[in-house]
């Protein structure tokens, strides 16, 4: 063999070594449990079609036909996984209905799912400017998308081998945008109508993350288009002194910890600005001032402090505090800060 | 170094590539749970075994000692795993005992667990004859096993780098073959007595994975020797202008959908000649016609449509129908159908 | 291009895929539940970072705050990982309070998570003595850790591309050591105060997988600073002829089966000069002898046994001796042996 020839396989050989270190990345969110086996079938469709995919559960345990709670879950933890990452959501009544099957590419992300409003909180972040182009092709957690200061991202990665994978997956400037997944040829053989997960979503997901591109796999459709759930904003509302800000609880964890809407970017600056310790009412309960972590507080007392996520949280210290407070998701809470005069 | 050596080099790492751009895969079938960390254990001795093994859960939520369940969740989901795949499925009450561990090749997967009838279904459908032998060595849904015309299979890929695996791990002729695993050699080096997933079947199938042949790991047994669960069959009875399939419940899913052991291409034809619509009874409930979807009715109607498996199916929409209906598994289902004088 | 550029093109190559065919494993043992999910976006950040780990649940059932529990969990699994494994360990009620963040480096694995002691039952085991420092750097299970007779890992593996991985991680002498994990560099920008695992234990194992030496991460601390649990010791006293020994339920496991803190080593002698049948004795029930397996009696009848981590173990066949026996974590168990005049 001439040498050029070498050089041609080499070449060859690292390319195909480059995938390998980076392997596609398809991540599930589904109210499907565990028990039947149906994620597993997803995950043999997926590694049929894609050997060397990379499947990460997010959670299956969605409640069933509870889109909210999926759609919810997944925009927590999307924002944590690489840009290139394709993420399969799927809790989908209408299945086999006439509700469409869409992909929705956005800048941090690739979404397969039921026209349902699965997406609806992935569509309203993603929709929201970024200030810098820059950061906003990075991971989310990086600091792009929420406008944290990026302190990590700006020095030399602190190994020799490790650093933040930033790939933008896609060329296009003017994200997110979707599409009505109609071409079957990307879909297997025989759709059932009870299962589009496994003989649609599935394959579509394998596809993508092998590089196809979306538009060949159905017809671009409008952002307007795309149907969302009628989330509830907080209301603020203000009589003298006080502000009062009306919210509701749009999750309980698995601790039993009672996630609301209300974000930091809006309590942040009157909390800043209040005279005394802010009041949170949540059903009959009253707790007086803002904690910063769990253990603020006294085994089986209270705390209200802002989560991870950014959004006002109550918790009792090491017991549930939904079971405790006989909390339900959509009870409202509330937020009273006193101003000076 | 002379050309040839690197010719050599390359063809190396190539063959190296190759293999880690097709990792092998094993999957998991118990009724362990995910609490004990019986699971992760069995993971750890694959990795160390077969550090690039891509392993998949299946269902770990099969009820305690319910081989039947267990059987019935395998058949399901391995017909969409590549066919090099290796399968352990272990829910096995008499671990330690008399019973033997088994491996069992057929065309579509090979099977590594207690000889106690948890591969009842498998064997079944293995055992059935395949009338093309080019589709029988395909992934089961690309058509190969059930028949099905194998639209997608046909054309080329839709994607540049992407096409179904359709590897056929074996070179025999005469499948499905089983074997007793009795050569310790292939076993972890201290056998428990009731941790056998753990000490024998988790590195049986890493070494099967790996490309050990199943002739060095124990001794070939005839197929009727292997322990099979007993299935009822549908009995079909007509009376004049009549027909009514029995059959049972054999699986209710986490959503509470009713599947029966009434399948499609025993009942196709049946509904192809009725006059009317036929009478789906289950308990004290009657279900008129065959609805495709479970959107196909009211929110809290009952559907009886033919699932993803190929299977009939009742359902009621957006609720649980064997909560609804009082099923339990094993109850008898009857579709009535109408033919033309 | 000249031919010594071949040879390191290649070179550099041979080092890219051995690092693949031996990807970097790192698990995880958390009270999270897989409802909201946290493991998914905890999976997101490490694939961010080390897109080639290898991550495995080892549970994430541990019932809410129960550090012993996450610790008994995660010290039955890890001994059958790699010795190269990373073990992320979160049962975190204290997070964002001043339990310290760390990492405690052994000779057969590596774990990181809150010192609260959850690392108490790995690091009693890793501080025993080792009778044979060759046998003492091989995964636990191939004999090394338990000094069980190495009857595999002895002799030529059994087939021809697979052997047991045997690559201790780390050059140093002294293990295990620890370190509180001061070094923000490390960890994600923006730390929360509620979620410790996503914001700083997950990138902190992906940067232990990747190679980061754990004395850029933190300060070193002694062992005996960290926080250990107060386990209960067996009590073994002797009267005339008999001798009893009194232990403790220390887990009960998704079947029911109750297992104890009466280990193998302290009873085997015991036993081997019985008189008689043992006596088990737990709540009102005795149970006379020791079964080998669970399939020892007739169904639904109560055997104790050595369970497979070498304890005493009490079961029912086919069903759930906890609920049968009404036992709890903490119940005492006694044995009670006659000994020869």
């Amino acid at each position: 063999m001439a040498l050029n020839i070498y050089e041609n396989l080499l070449a060859g050989l690292q390319d195909r070594l480059e995938r390998l270190e980076r392997p596609p990345v398809i991540t599930m969110t589904t109210d499907f449990g565990q028990y039947d086996g149906y994620v597993g079938t997803m995950k043999g469709v997926i590694l049929t079609l894609l050997p060397d995919a990379v499947v990460v559960d997010i959670s299956h345990d969605v409640m069933p036909q509870q889109i909210h709670q999926g759609a919810f879950t997944l925009y927590r933890a999307y924002r944590y996984f690489p840009a290139s990452a394709i993420h399969i959501a799927v809790v989908d009544p209408g299945v086999g209905s006439e509700r469409r099957p869409i992909v929705l590419v956005t800048r941090h992300g690739t979404f397969v799912g039921p026209d349902n409003g699965i997406f609806t909180y992935v569509l309203t972040a993603e929709q929201m400017p970024a200030y810098n182009r820059d950061l906003a092709r990075r991971p989310a957690w990086a600091g792009g998308m929420w406008g944290v200061a990026p302190n990590w991202a700006g020095v030399a990665p602190p190994t020799g081998d490790l650093e933040p994978v930033e790939d933008a997956p896609m060329q296009y400037d003017d994200l997110p945008r979707a599409y009505h997944l109609v071409n079957p040829d990307y879909w297997l053989p025989s759709l059932s109508n009870t299962f589009h997960a496994r003989d649609l979503f599935a394959p579509v997901a394998a596809h993508l993350a092998s590089g196809a591109q979306p538009e060949r796999m159905g017809e671009a459709v409008s952002l307007d288009s795309l149907a969302t759930l009628p989330l509830s904003e907080p209301r603020v509302s203000g009589s003298g002194r006080g502000t009062t800000v009306v919210g509701q609880v749009v999750h309980i964890d698995r601790f039993g910890n009672i996630i609301t809407n209300l974000p930091d970017g809006l309590l942040g600056p009157l909390l800043d600005d209040a005279t005394a310790a802010p009041i949170v009412e949540i059903g009959d309960h009253r707790i007086f001032g803002l904690g910063t972590s769990y253990a603020d507080v006294r085994e089986g007392q209270p705390v209200a402090l802002m989560g991870s996520e950014g959004l006002l949280e109550v918790a009792v210290r090491n017991a549930n505090a939904a079971q405790r407070m006989k909390t339900r998701i959509g009870d409202p809470v509330r937020l009273i800060v006193n101003r000076p005069d």
